[in-house]
């Protein structure tokens, strides 16, 4: 008799590399979390809450079983060294994408999105960035520090410049963060998703990365984040995104952030972000 | 002097058996649930929590003092033997309805559904269900299993055939599940539960059983179940509901099921339990 | 080197008592609370909390740093004694009123709002007061005592009569309370607050105490609280009504009663109450 | 058919009040808690864990089902009025005791203790009394009031007088309340319970009282009360305890007191406070 | 590039089966649990943490690095179905030991260890067993059930008979299992594990199973389990066991059972059976 | 009337910078954390948590009220950036020994031992550290980073080197770690601290820092900690060992580090943390 290891990918996503189209990591950084940390955990905890979801999204009519999903787990990053950390993670994207795969990243902290928007711009000068979240993360510099979860959406822009990211949700920050968007520089709707389709419509040819904070849920919905912001979306005003992104013709990557898994007594947040990585991968796979 | 036993009867429902039109049980059972356990302890969870709630209801401006209600509690079943607690609870339900009362069950995982239509139908042959769920439950077997919270419905549409079965707010299966309701077998409202006035108005002079998987609510409201699912319906929306239920004339019985109060840890998916057992209790005296 | 020493005011709260013009106090009261105790935390755990929110507020456009607010603590009353510790915030408020700054006071149980409405309507004969709550608080008496968080509404009436409470939220009580209300003693919308523009402009030139129970959240959003009661209010519905009354053009006081912060393993309530502490002391210095 | 009513009485317990030798209540006060209020939920989370442990004591090879034993449940005491409610548990004590029936009480607060040493006193003018804690609890008074938690067995030596109280396992308490005992009012054993066998020694003849409140053991074992202190004994060694009582020839009622089942997440504390109550029930049986 | 599958072997346990000399697995069964359910989550929740646990035992100075040990995930066993469960559990086992490896069991409920036990003892028709627990586990039946937790030590018994098997820290049952042992069918010391060494030098020649039903441990270090019995041994008296047993000579085989680990919020429970899992593999390695 | 600010000082520790003897501050720093961050909320929770215990202490007869303790808070360091977080620390204990004061330090991680020692061994060249902990932090590197919560121990040697370092109580670290311990560099005292009186005697002339990690207790009695090992000492040893320390003649600073509030449900690890903090600011003050 022969068994085999144990395995522990996320649902259905148990494809070879190889014969991958999308590959799924996790990237277990949450070492600039201002208030309260714990986002490292946010990968497995998605992987073994998995066994309780369905492979069929009702809302997409797909099949998680029908398409190839490579899950390589947690980047193996060194915990308080932030900048080998974002070399890491910089890398895998980078290799990924040069075996013309897609990245769907679980987070960590916000701050892992910056170094896969590096690599993917570095291929797609024309890059366009969907941002969805309470925070504007539009600091300059945060504590000191250039690289912050607080800063992460300026480095991007710092990367693509004025007019590539369009920002949704928002809803805290500081007065200057909300004047620099004010000033053009990014595409702010705040409070709400309404405008959301519109902007797709206009961007759709436009290769895009989406990067969903899930504080944007309102905390009734996905308490187990580090600053949780009242008067958020729900999750059905989620699914709707999902669900107009299909419109857009060319999605490179994506990826979720700041679930905290530890912050989640009754793993309903676990299920949330478990369910719309489901419905994201789903999505590259278009 | 002498003292009475202590009396935890759900709120103002400590009638004698006798003098009662409406019967109150709890059937804890959780054993064949896929997921998370634990829907075992939610009749005396919410026996307990009942002590902080008003008999009063202003949106029914109906009192639970001013009915008869008897609360004979957890039936006796043995924990792993799925068959035997099906046949007590199908004992137990048939005896009330002979005694010419109401059941209002609470569960349990959503299977001790099946033995409570199993002795309705046996009276009323032209019995409709009205089905409020995240769930089709509408698998024909669950890991082999016949008999699963995951096949209940089917197991009542096998009993009651085409055309007798209505669901709402629905949105996790198989896709074979959704398959055969769009072929007619249910009628099925995906996600929402508008057409629930209209389906009332077209059934309303049938023997009505309902059904409520307290799941059909969105997990912000309600994330004391075993398999959440986000994107359900809110509490406004089920109380809204309840009154829609007003309309029909003779609704004979009814559960709510797939509480876990242990997952609960802010106790407020037991309270929207209790208040909605209030609801519905109310309802069955109408 | 000299230190200074800790200082676990509010977020930007700092401003010595006499400088200010908007004193915050803590009142540890849970004395009278019938069900689920633990409101008179609330104080401390908002403070620590607030280290984590912005200062800046993209609703009102306002930064608590522009302000001067003084954060003068939990008022020292002794557990048990309900009557010395309504005498201590009475003198406090009175105290606070003569100074002529505004009161924002945080609970505890609701009925620490009673002695602070009668200090100010010591001074205001004509005070209007707006009640947020998902109960009717108008019984004249709970388990034989005058003085409860259940009656609190009732004792504000007894000294402000007929015509001056604007109750709003409201899906909790006995029935005589809302026949009180009926009565047409006090105005009352049950369920939501959609009527309060139109009241906000029949009262903006009265003077105005503001009281919010913030169990007028459903606990979806606010689940740390001692009486949860599902079917309230959202969030964002919460932040319309404190945009609403910036309308009101002399708002002499507020609070925010009822947060029980050792329900609330997410923290998550208690960042709902500081962001609302945070909108309405900015309120307070329109 | 006919259903019995839900009887939810502890473990074994549901003997009529006429028939039993021990009737047991449980006193929900918790209003002059200094620190973490919650002990009012004690006796109902105590009944119904109850269903999971045992009814034979392998301790004590005694069987609950052997002997009748009355569950009167909780007492009906006005939450915020301390004075009635100890008047309440007052009468019902003295009831039982006219009775001769044997009280076992389940706090609520220690301050409940007084009321029933007070009735037992006035039958027993030589009581004893037992009473393990980590408080020494004999302050005079406590934040201005005479009827405190903190003050309830200097309450019970106004009654009792000198060298009639014995005191196990105190580790906390003001400097004069360790000075009190110290000038030989009561017997107190610092931290541990080692002479415990011989002061049973020396009033084994007496009438005695035994008042056990809960935090006498380590938090490790017993996390769920409002006032943990770390350094207490262990299970064992109140098991031990309970076994050394058996030398006493009059044990004439008992208690124990200030579980905070809310304060309990995993609910051991909760199920040890249910397997002290089978010893101490079966003990009153010998 | 190629990057290989997310792999969550328990702590270097990650060598193929067929190089292994111990094989790892985990059996999600919890259907008969008459109390709190949750066991089946363990091994998930037991690899997940690993990640954080030292790989080198300072009590035993060995390594896990050092050996080969496969871990082959969660059996795939139908929820509610326990005869087919017990037959897989059964077959695995049986195919390890023809494979001339070891098992490595985690649970589930106790139940698990019956049908390892069968296939153990259909090639040592000598095999004694050693049984940690705090319950006797020797009910003919529960519930109406032959195959229950409850009764998983006598359904062993009646595979081996009188005098193989010896259970230590035994502290709760009912009276006639007490006396079913006492009879002498079993070796049973009750309350803690002073004679195991004595117990060891006998039969340490015998080909030996060990099943440690991890609520022997005191629930103040061990919380998270079904049915916590306070009065258990200390974790530093289960560590001094695993350093007895290196004194046999042949143990076959091992398990660890009942870790129920969303009844675990500080995870030191999960902790607890992780660390002890460490030290059981490498015993097995011996 | 003049109203203070709110003042949430450790309990009794409200004196000024200048008229202390010694001075608490808390480090929130958790940036190298390898396993479940948190510990940067210590400081806080422990401050709030103050207002329950008592000033007096039992275990010294000393009261805190007598003693001159100034509370300057957390310090103001930048999350994710461990050199100046470092940087910060080391200036203030450099700043506060200057000015002839005892530093007592909370943590955060138990790097946050290195500045302070630092700043000691700069004054005291003959400086011997007592360090009690669950693990050995003496790797010299860990994830590729000198400066770690897992290295601080080797960093502090790195300054005061072979002979200086006494540690106890030590269960879990790399093997080539307990061989540089076993090399002689460091005195080493597994599992428990029973040769802590010896050393004592030994070194009691000494300049003496005494860093507790406050893992060093099983977790039963502490389990809000990130990296909690079975296996501890209990509390009760921990105060004998704070009552051990008493004989050393030049106790120069102290650390009670690793408290992680947010995994500590029951809040009994704070509450272990405050009174341990309580017994050490009266050694700094004998």
């Amino acid at each position: 008799m022969n068994y085999k290891k144990v395995d522990l990918s996320f649902q259905s996503c148990d494809a070879e590399y190889k014969d991958s189209q999308v590959v799924l990591f996790s990237a277990p950084l949450d070492t600039t979390t201002s208030y309260r940390p714990g986002t490292r955990f946010a990968g497995n905890a998605i992987r073994v809450e998995s066994v309780g979801i369905e492979w069929y999204s009702v809302y997409k009519d797909m099949d998680l079983k029908d398409y190839k999903t490579s899950d390589i787990g947690d980047l193996d990053i060194p915990m308080g060294d932030v900048k080998t950390s974002l070399d890491i993670i910089y890398e895998t994207a980078k290799s990924i994408i040069k075996d013309n795969k897609k990245v769907m990243m679980v987070g960590g902290e916000h701050l892992v999105t910056y170094p896969v928007v590096k690599a993917y711009h570095e291929k797609y000068k024309d890059l366009k960035i969907i941002h969805l979240d309470a925070h504007t993360d539009l600091r300059d510099e945060f504590l000191g520090m250039k690289l912050s979860h607080a800063t992460v959406i300026k480095r991007c822009y710092d990367l693509v410049g004025d007019n590539n990211i369009y920002q949704f949700g928002i809803r805290s920050g500081d007065k200057h963060e909300f004047e620099f968007a004010n000033a053009g520089h990014t595409y702010m709707e705040k409070f709400t998703i309404d405008t959301l389709e519109k902007i797709i419509d206009e961007i759709k040819d436009f290769p895009v990365y989406i990067t969903i904070d899930l504080d944007v849920l309102d905390p009734s919905v996905f308490p187990g984040t580090g600053t949780p912001e009242p008067g958020g979306i729900s999750y059905k005003e989620l699914l709707h995104a999902t669900k107009l992104f299909e419109k857009l013709n060319n999605i490179v990557g994506a990826d979720i952030v700041e679930l905290a898994p530890k912050i989640d007594p009754t793993e309903v947040s676990t299920a949330v972000a478990a369910k719309t990585l489901r419905e994201m991968i789903l999505l590259l796979h278009q």
